[in-house]
Formats: structure tokens, sequence, C-alpha cells
């Protein structure tokens, strides 16, 4: 099937949006379902739902507010778990974007929370990376100065009508000022303020969403990071294959047998991969 | 040097300590290395810290805290990234504890953060995880009953001196009830209250930690852990070696000419991925 639909992937802008726990990430993707559904575009969502032991992922309330799209044929939604082998989401997102953008969606949407490298090598898959913080979280600051400035193409400081608000604006700036990344033709971080439980700020996300998509195209920069999407599928695939491989060896016996030699500590894991490997 | 190690190796204890940001993972690590020290045991510490850009890490107050051990030769503490390739922790966790366990260690404690799915796989390559919980994080319990439960072998109740512990405990105590896990010959997953900052419940800790080890020892699950470590061990070297084969065909060309051949849409992602094992 993936071979069927190559020829028709490519059209749509795959967007980003993380940010730590409590800072609005669903409410805001319903807040961007309903922008782009106003302006008749076809949104595809992958919220890549933890489901961790430890997180739970979105509340009750925004996957009610969410299910108000799911009526509309113009949207899917699809929840993709994190259990399961490391590594796997990375693979399945680019392939979930690939039959999305195949099936005419205009824009695909990946949220997922901002923990864990795991989660933010899976958002930075996209065309443009939307990093959210909130008012009253000093963690997202600090964590801003920290390394987010590397993913973020876009900020958003939601819930702006809070106390706060202004000082983690100011905050974000000076960091962005500090950090400013190499980009080669500079793209400057834009900090949009919403209110997304209200819809406020809808449109200027919007457009400043827009905007760097006109740069990302005007300088080159789409296609570089589309190959660089292509890259981390393709070797999401073969590790995948040859994972299997490996679990395979044997009917699955080997890696088995192996473990139990290195636990003993008869032979050391390095060999023992190497046996592993050995007929590859 | 991995071959050289392996035979003396299999004597350390490996303990995983994990829970949600803020309930005092790093308090409690240092509170256990000293309960430890007290009896002259040596402690390895592999933090992994998440420097993920939107966590952060330990507080600065933790760090100090822990620094105080650091001048101790019977302290080793070693903060492992987990930037980098997805997968790479789960590679070199292992790997780390084997050394500080042919080092003579008596004790390798593993801490990380609870978010996200790779660190609780790597929090469970530990022969005994525990899964440290505070009052008034309602996450936390929510957290508990969505999955925690299955790889937590011993529950702490930190801040145990503040409003709401006992309500915790017995919340914890109800979640327990009702998704007791199968473990074969039934482990009753006891539940500890700690203030780590003030050393409080230490001995308790301790004391839960051997009963824990001494049933794994009597039902033979220590070697069944420590040969599913192993083998995580060693597929992981295994897969990390096919990774590197993979990105060095043809001098690394090879990806990069396929990644833009599927961008373009020429090529489907699985071909691709044929292609690119199919000298292994």
């Amino acid at each position: 099937m993936a071979a069927a639909l190559s020829p028709l992937t490519g059209r749509a802008r795959v967007l980003g949006l993380t940010g730590s726990p409590g800072v609005g990430k669903s409410t805001t993707t319903s807040m961007l379902v309903g922008a782009f559904r106003a302006r008749d575009l076809r949104v595809g969502v992958l919220a890549i739902d933890p489901s961790s032991p430890f997180s739970g992922g979105a509340l009750l309330g925004d996957r009610i507010r969410m299910h108000s799209h799911t009526v509309d044929d113009g949207v899917f939604i699809r929840s993709m778990a994190t259990r399961g082998h490391l590594g796997g989401l990375s693979t399945a997102t680019p392939q979930a974007v690939r039959v999305l953008d195949a099936a005419g969606f205009d824009v695909v949407l990946i949220e997922t929370v901002g923990v864990g490298q795991s989660e933010v090598d899976i958002v930075s898959l996209a065309d443009t990376t939307v990093v959210l913080l909130a008012p009253g979280m000093g963690d997202g600051i600090q964590a801003a100065k920290a390394g987010i400035l590397e993913v973020a193409d876009v900020f958003v400081v939601n819930k702006a009508d809070r106390d706060g608000a202004d000082q983690t604006v100011r905050d974000l700036r000076h960091a962005i000022s500090l950090g400013r990344r190499e980009l080669g033709p500079s793209w400057r971080q834009p900090i949009v303020r919403t209110v997304a439980s209200a819809s406020e700020g809808a449109d200027d996300l919007v457009d400043a969403l827009a905007a760097h998509h006109d740069w990302l195209v005007a300088h080159g920069e789409l296609q570089t990071r589309r190959v660089r999407r292509a890259e981390r599928e393709v070797e999401g695939i073969a590790v995948a294959a040859l994972r299997a491989r490996i679990a395979g060896v044997r009917d699955g016996s080997e890696l088995s047998r192996l473990a139990k030699q290195v636990a003993a500590g008869e032979v050391d894991p390095y060999s023992a991969a190497d046996q592993l490997t050995d007929g590859f």
C-alpha cells in the first residue's frame, strides 16, 4: 500500500505541537482544528498518547471537546499509543503522516507531550514545530533555556489571560535572544499569545504557521525537513525489519540462549550480539 | 573490556526508582544512598537525566544534597543523558549496570523520572522497581490505576507528613487491590511511607527492598529478570551495530539518496528499507 501511496504524498502541511503537561496542548489542538476547518482545510490529528504508566494523557474534558470534531468528516483523529517497543513511534508516526497526506488531508497535526527525548524527536519530524508554554509554570522557561529553542519554530504562550503571562513572554523572549539557533537564513521564532479554551489567538497562530510555511518554502528548508523525515522513516523500517530478524534467529531461541549465557557471566554481551547477527 | 568483566558480574542488587516530577526522587535516592552506606554497602547511582527540552532534571538543591555523597568513595554517581538516538539508553544503561556490578558495588540504583514509556522500560530492567508517589498529586493515583501497578514492586508514599498522605495510601491500596498483577507466586506490593527530606522511613524502605530481594531469590524470579535484562542488552547492542551498518551503507550516502526518492514520492519507504538492507 505504501508503494501505491507514494506518488500522492507531499501535499499536507505537517505540524508538530508539544509542551509540558498542563499547558493546554489538547485544547490548543482543538482550537487549531476549528480554525483550519473554518478555512475549509481537512485536518488529521495524530495524538501521541503517552499511555505511560505515569502521565495518563489528556484530561477527559479535552477528549470530549475534541470529540465535537469527530462527527466532522474533514477531521480525522487518531491516538497513537507509545507503549511497546522503544523507537516504535518514530517509525509509526511518519507512516501515519504519509497515509493521512495521501488521503488528502491538508494539515496533519502531531500532538505530543513534551517530556522525554523520543517525544521531541517525533515532533521534530514536522515541517513546523509549535512549542506551548503557560504562565506560572516556571519549569517551562527553565526548560526553554535548556533546549526547547532547538526544536521550536513557533512559540505559543497559552492561558495568556492569566497572571504572569507578560512575564512568561518576556522570559521567553530573553531565552530566545540568548539561545538563537543557527538556521542558515535566520527564522525569527514568533511568540503567539492564546487563550485556547476561548479560541482566542487562533487567527494569530494560523498566521504564524503560514508565515513559517512560506519561509520553509522560500529557503528550501521544507524539502530538507521532508528528506530528513523520510530518512527517519526508512531507517526505522529497516531497523524494525532487522530487529525482527534478530528476534527470529532460530525461532527466537538464540537470543534467549545467549542472554542466559550473558546473565551467567559465561559470554560477554558484545560477543553475544556478534553471534546473534553473524548470519546477517 | 566487557568480555573481561563478565565473570565478575551478577553480585550487585539492581534497584530502579521512578515517579512523576516533584515526588522527591532525588531526595529519596539520596536517603537510600545514606541508608546503604550506613550498612557499609557500596552504592552506584545511575541518574537518568531526561535532559529533555521539557523536563529539566533534578532541582539544584537535590543535586547539591547528592553531592554530599560524592566525596565518599563508596558512592559513585553518574548522570546519563537521554539525548541522542532513540533506544540509546536502553542499551547504555544495562552496560553501565554491568560495569558498576563488576567494580564491586553492592547496590546499583537507577533513578529516572516516570514519564514516557522508554524511562519505564529502563527502570524495569532492575531487579526491584520502586515507584514513588506523593500526597496531593492526584495524577499519581490516576496513573497508578492506569498502569504503574505493572512495574512497581515496592511503592513509596513520600512526603508522608503532608496532608493527604493517608488518602494517598488508601487510594493506592485500593488501586493495588483492583489491579493486582499476576506474578506467578504472588508478591504483595508493600507501601512504605517516607519523608525523604528528613530521612524518615529509610529503614522501612531498606527492609522492604530486602524482603523483595529475598522473594526474588526464593521464587527464581531474580534469574528470570536478569536474563531479561541480558536479552535487552544483547538485542540493544546488536541493533545498534546494525543501525551503524545501515548508516554506513556506501559511506552513508545510500540512506540519504533513498530518503530523497521517498520524499519525492518515487520510491515507497518499504522498498527503500529493503534496498538499504539488501546486502545484509
